[in-house]
């Protein structure tokens, strides 16, 4: 018999124990191309909130299943040639003390390269997350500064030493004194900033006085906004997480970012004044739009510069009918 | 003498015609190098709704002052050598009947090549905005589908149809049903929806069956919620405007993607699953880093798969110090 830990209801706002159940399960043994695994380690991660609300786009769970989850763990017998008993394996395991698993969905992993529980953390999915976002997303330049939330996380303080590695200034949010602390002496973050504090917008300011050329949000909500305000020109937000809705029943008002995540999305601020070096070539292209009538314009013109106050306040209210503008002579 | 209008009162929510006065303005003589101009055409523009207020990037204005904008005239006295009179003209000249301007401000424009209206509009400032931020910023391909508010006006037709030139789908959002009308029988949009409907949400859906690809934002609020509910893979938001927030004394809650805009800045969803492709180029990276003492990892481990759920419960609180793991068997 092995101990597994179900999902007994679906948590209404944080969860508590009461939202959980224990089975036991009755262990197979494992057919042809089949892994035994005794779980050493299992992963929790904030993505598993979402599952447990039906609102992952990867993992589901149905009341009374065991929940998913990654583990590793060591192979107990093995009926597929490529693994041997005592080897290390990573797999979607699930909240299981054993586990059997088909090979092809088994990763050996190297113990010597580093503790098997890195395998869940540094080395595995929180890792490759701030490597990919970072390295491939963000591509920061040395001497950028680089923002995380949830910088104590293993996505976070691994986002802010890299950004060491690469040469940037690495600023850490946090909530509390212990975590700023440790990021600041154990993660080697140039500085760190506490978001339960009142004052953490002028913190943040004071920590990022070049602003902010790269934000690597794992958070959303208050923390997203405080760093939108202080962003660079130029600057990249890496959109990773939004823990800061993961236990809210009722979604924050306000554009909801999470499928620009799911969406791998792209946002681009425009400011029209950067293209004025276009504007000859768009001219040219679009007066030939315009005389092969591929290209159609409308006027709501007001004539006469006193009525120019009203025919403002009708723009305002969304109630012109195309571009606006005051006519001062009748021709 | 000549008329122009003023800023009375800095407006609360929608401006009225209170806000605005009017002075006679003693014109006095060009002098060398300027240039005495007639209006033909003043631009009214949603971004004068931010200089009033005091929130725009690149104009301001004080109360008593004349208002700012971009004007179309003809010249009526030059003292320079490269304009004459009877020459049009486009320059930044304000809510005035005559202006005096240097003529390196002024800059000649083609009556034959369009109606010099349009130099306000398709033509330009509203038509380059479309132009650069669709052609430049989203680049979208043959087919995609892309989506723009405020479609009506000068800069959304200018995008709906230079997407129906590079081959797309044009999909416009509208207030109402006349200009929803417009949209289709006019600019040649492949659908158009009426924001202001109950089921605009719905309708948006059924607009886009392969769902958005570039989603081009002149308003915020609802409706860049709701597109960004429509994204399709890999889709791109282009942020150019906020006008449901210009006239609300109170900024909307949620992330004030205003300061997006201002920095230039692009946000990009993460999805880790994209990058297992990067897991061996990173293990192998990292754990160089991490045995060089340049990458560090910290790890908050609970004992025992029954004690699962109240550290998962603890990471929900952000209480966890770390990566929460759960350590199955003691060593």
């Amino acid at each position: 018999m092995s101990l597994a830990i179900t999902l007994a209801s679906v948590p209404q706002g944080e969860p508590t124990l009461a939202d959980f159940g224990q089975i036991d399960e009755i262990i197979a043994e494992p057919g042809p191309g089949e892994l035994r695994v005794r779980v050493l380690y299992l992963s929790l991660d904030p993505y598993m909130r979402g599952v447990m609300s039906g609102r992952h786009m990867g993992h589901s769970v149905t009341l009374g299943s065991v929940l998913p989850g990654a583990v590793v763990g060591v192979v107990e017998v093995s009926h597929d040639a490529r693994f041997s008993a005592g080897d290390f394996v990573q797999c979607e395991g699930g909240w299981r003390e054993i586990i059997i698993v088909r090979a092809e969905q088994a990763v050996k992993i190297d113990p010597t390269l580093a503790p098997i529980s890195t395998y869940l953390g540094v080395l595995g999915m929180p890792g490759l997350t701030a490597y990919a976002g970072l390295c491939y997303l963000a591509d920061p330049r040395p001497g950028q500064t680089v923002v995380v939330s949830a910088a104590v996380g293993p996505v976070g303080s691994t986002v802010g030493q890299i950004a060491k590695i690469l040469g940037c200034r690495a600023v850490g949010i946090a909530g509390g004194a212990a975590k700023c602390n440790h990021l600041i002496t154990q993660f080697g973050f140039d500085e760190a900033v506490d978001y339960k504090r009142d004052d953490f917008a002028q913190r943040l300011a004071a920590a990022c006085p070049n602003s902010i050329d790269v934000y690597f949000d794992n958070v959303g909500g208050a923390v997203l906004e405080a760093c939108i305000g202080r962003l660079a020109l130029h600057a990249k937000i890496i959109l990773c997480g939004l823990i800061d809705q993961y236990n809210k029943d009722q979604r924050p008002p306000g554009p909801n970012l999470g499928p620009v995540i799911g969406a791998r999305a792209t946002m681009k601020g425009l400011v029209v004044y950067d293209h004025f070096d276009k504007l000859d070539e768009y001219r040219r292209t679009a007066s030939g739009w315009i005389k092969a009538g591929k290209l159609r314009y409308l006027e709501d013109v007001t004539v006469g510069l006193a009525n120019a106050p009203a025919a403002f306040c009708k723009l305002m209210r969304g109630e012109n009918f195309g571009k606006s503008l005051v006519q001062l002579q009748v021709p």
